[in-house]
């Protein structure tokens, strides 16, 4: 049987593939697994059936027969692990890929969440404008800091990794901003993730479900 | 010889174990692994040489012969996965477990950390006070989740894992907001986290260093 994860019937992106069920996505595309989905409602995501899988009400989940897992970087990590092609065999090399997961998910994503939090949450509200320079200022810190330690590397490890999947699943939120376009080797290196094979095909699924879900009736 | 772990010389914290070296201390001492430390002033850690370990510039670091990891989930993870004591052997709880990293990491940090920074930056700007109920909603929503989902167990996930030392980690920050007293479960939970022999002696290591550097010449 095909492992089952869940994702927005109605994605709030409207098909651009940010959502993190994209991650769970391309990571089963990656490595090969066939998966099945479970879309889900705003509604049925805070029903006691959906909160007993994921206890903080969101998207993705991962269903594997009786293993239940939630949050999108251990969903990918526990893929990483007993497939091929996500994580390098040697053990160094290995441990320095996990190091790039947790910097994407826990260095990276939180400024580039709050300018987007902001920007769809505070946009109204009277400090908006005043704060932005200041939000910005700390995603460009990172930005900084990341474009010089890839330098002209293809990937963050040597080869690619669930490393570089987190990096530009959460890099990718940036584009509509402009910011990574100010860090042209930062912008190939998310070209460059989404032009895989495996990207594509998890592109197109989820945006078929955004198509099939906005189709006049 | 003892990997090297890399902490501040005088932390902002003033010795209350809230920087990122606790975390590791922690999971060091949880497995019964002795370790060495290297103080880095403010302006060491934007050198080249500390850069070369950590691309961002921060602590904590781990040094293990060749190997060389930042990011302190990444370092709990690898400490975790070689020793015994931080995950689970079973390989559905160990999954789980390490689903709980992430959670503390990617979902229940970033609220508390903005929180904590706008406290930092932001407490002279004009719109600090008609921001702080909607920072402080976000983390609640979130402590509210958590404790339904913790309900009386002692652990998130059966026995102790670094899901826990993280989440624990994670939640300390919040002590002096007085914000985790209205989840007495998860005030019991942290509580339980730092009466752990492991712990107390992490955290005596730490205060060690902030008490030497702030003693009078």
């Amino acid at each position: 049987m095909s492992p089952i994860i869940t994702a927005f019937e109605h994605s709030p992106d409207r098909g651009r593939g940010l959502a993190r069920d994209m991650r769970v996505r391309w990571a089963l595309e990656e490595v090969g697994q066939p998966y099945d989905v479970r879309l889900l409602s705003f509604q049925a995501m805070k029903e006691p059936a959906h909160l007993a899988r994921h206890p903080f009400g969101q998207i993705p989940t991962y269903e594997e027969g009786e293993l239940v897992l939630f949050e999108s970087g251990a969903i990918v990590l526990h893929l990483a692990e007993r497939s091929e092609g996500l994580l390098p065999c040697d053990a160094h090399a290995r441990a320095r890929a996990i190091t790039w997961m947790f910097a994407a998910l826990n260095t990276i994503e939180p400024p580039i969440m709050e300018l987007s939090l902001a920007r769809i949450l505070e946009r109204h509200e009277t400090w908006y404008e005043q704060r932005l320079p200041l939000l910005e200022e700390r995603v460009r810190k990172r930005l900084g800091e990341l474009g010089r330690s890839l330098g002209d590397a293809e990937w963050l490890n040597g080869t690619f990794s669930a490393g570089d999947l987190l990096m530009v699943s959460v890099l990718l939120r940036l584009k509509p901003s402009g910011l990574l376009d100010q860090y042209p080797q930062l912008g190939a290196y998310v070209a460059r993730g989404e032009a895989r094979p495996a990207y594509q095909r998890a592109f197109a699924a989820q945006w078929a479900v955004f198509e099939a879900g906005s189709t006049p009736e």
